[in-house]
């Protein structure tokens, strides 16, 4: 399989190629809607789309799924390998093994013990070495070198893109009269894919990134019309952490062309959208998830009228982080 | 539409027409496959069952829809009436909104306020009279008899038994090689439906029931071989309270036919299977939904070789009592 190698020419069709071949690894997660929201905003109607539920707990499976099954047999043959620390190596590390091909994930001696074992535990092997994201890199470019393994990058990549795309087809697919798309931002991979997606099926769709205030390196990029790095601090939505890579090609362009409108979330308003999920629905969702709950909350974004339709993108949370912050909402 | 009026004709088609009938008001929940309780029993797979992203938070909608989605014109138009405060009140409340049916909810002054409004939110008309659940009974009673309302029971009735045995069809379709079915019981409702079903579509499953020590009606009863009354005591599966009634007609003999082996489940073990649902899936259950992975957990149930089936059946929860339930777990 072929997919073009220019975010100018990827269109609909190789997102339903992903959607197909995605189908026997990726869960088709609900959608349900959310009442105490939409009553208080105004709008039609709010529909979760419930990625949380997805298979390894977050949405980065459909991106791995896309590039790991479009394998040739050469490349099959010689693994694949990466280096994130979260849901996409969890997510590679599943596919991988469902796929029958060998996965290496990369990872420091900071990360905590127990992610680098829900890695392993998916199937995958992990190295860990140096002190640093940074050192654990080098690490991952010399093997990735040495053995000739295929990287699996975890956003800027027309198959990534095109696999989290498939989101907003079934968003639609459920719910056509969906007028205005909340997605979080931070490399762009769900983003791009999502509004390039719903873009080409409903040409007026309103799409809305969501950045969180601690690291909107999309945001800066977009300002400044090519990557730049911005510094990163503390925050609950840990998952939206991190740059958009220096060499960005695919994300950023896309971003700039498919996009509507940007809205920026802080801590409290994430902590905010939390325990809305918990409170409304008794569904735990990570701070990263909880961007687009927290957009309309806050009154950022005006949906009065609007029939919304929200990602919520995965529940991998930090079980005592997660308990103290909803507490505090409780008498 | 006819059903059976007696528990030994109802048969798997009552259950089929129920799934055709229910199906627009109700959500085809997913079912995900539980590792580490898998490993820790040395069953062959053990599939979870999510009916706690049911319509409403429980699966009670399905008997609820079952059964007011087969009102002739002449009832509808006389409305339903029913007296829980708990996961079928708000299931009445949401179908016959849905259904344009007029609904009234009975209860008494010492239910807590927020579950009367959550019940009201749905759209049925709360009546709070008296200061005990009896007192609410009698004036249940007295519009019933007075409006010529139509009841709609909890669980004993052939209409609610065929809705909740849903539950299994759709287990079962999605993984035939089930071949280990775990229940709460309380009411019976569920479990004489679920094992009615599964009995049929497979005869050689092993259906086991599980019961709270703090309300074991049913046990009580099937050893009697009569309706028994037990003392209830404080429970946080407050959801599985309450008895079978002393006129049971079905869920008793169906249960005693069909369900092959009983169980019963303390506190702590119920405490400890909340903790697993959040800690290994992210999933906020009620105390009764956590019953059927506490009787693996707690080596009560052997189910080592199986392939096992668990219905998970709500998430409403007080949500400062389960934090404080769950915060015991982490360090």
């Amino acid at each position: 399989m072929a997919i073009s190698d220019s975010p100018a020419t990827l269109a609909l069709s190789d997102v339903l190629a992903a959607a197909k071949r995605i189908a026997p690894l990726v869960r088709r997660t609900p959608q349900i809607e959310t009442e105490p929201l939409r009553a208080e905003s105004g709008a039609r109607a709010i529909h979760l789309k419930l990625e949380s539920l997805q298979n390894t707990g977050a949405f980065k499976v459909r991106g791995a799924s896309n590039r790991i099954l479009s394998l040739t047999d050469a490349e099959r043959a010689r693994g694949v390998i990466t280096f994130s620390t979260g849901n996409h190596g969890k997510a590679v590390s599943y596919v991988a093994r469902e796929a029958g091909v060998r996965a290496v994930i990369c990872m420091s001696e900071h990360v905590p013990a127990y992610r680098a074992e829900a890695i392993r535990a998916l199937g995958a092997e992990v190295v860990i070495k140096g002190h640093s994201q940074d050192e654990a890199e080098i690490e991952y470019v010399r093997i990735r070198d040495d053995e000739g393994m295929v990287p699996v990058v975890p956003f800027d990549d027309p198959w990534v893109v095109c696999g989290q795309g498939t989101v907003a087809v079934e968003m639609l697919t459920c719910n056509p009269e969906i007028d205005t798309l909340l997605v979080p931002l931070s490399g762009g991979g769900l983003l791009a894919g999502m509004a390039m997606t719903a873009k080409s099926i409903k040409p007026g769709v309103r799409v809305i990134g969501v950045s969180i205030s601690q690291s909107p390196a999309m945001l800066e990029s977009l300002r400044a019309g090519k990557p730049v790095a911005v510094e990163e601090k503390d925050t609950l939505a840990d998952s939206l952490l991190g740059g958009i890579g220096v060499e960005n090609r695919f994300t950023l362009p896309l971003i700039e062309r498919y996009v509507d409108e940007h809205v920026v979330i802080d801590e409290p308003e994430i902590e905010a959208g939390l325990y809305y999920a918990l409170e409304s629905h008794s569904l735990v969702i990570e701070g990263g998830s909880a961007v687009g709950i927290a957009a309309i909350q806050s009154g950022k974004v005006n949906v009065r009228g609007r029939t919304v339709g929200i990602a919520i993108t995965g529940s991998s949370v930090d079980i005592s982080r997660y308990l103290e912050v909803v507490s505090k909402f409780v008498q």
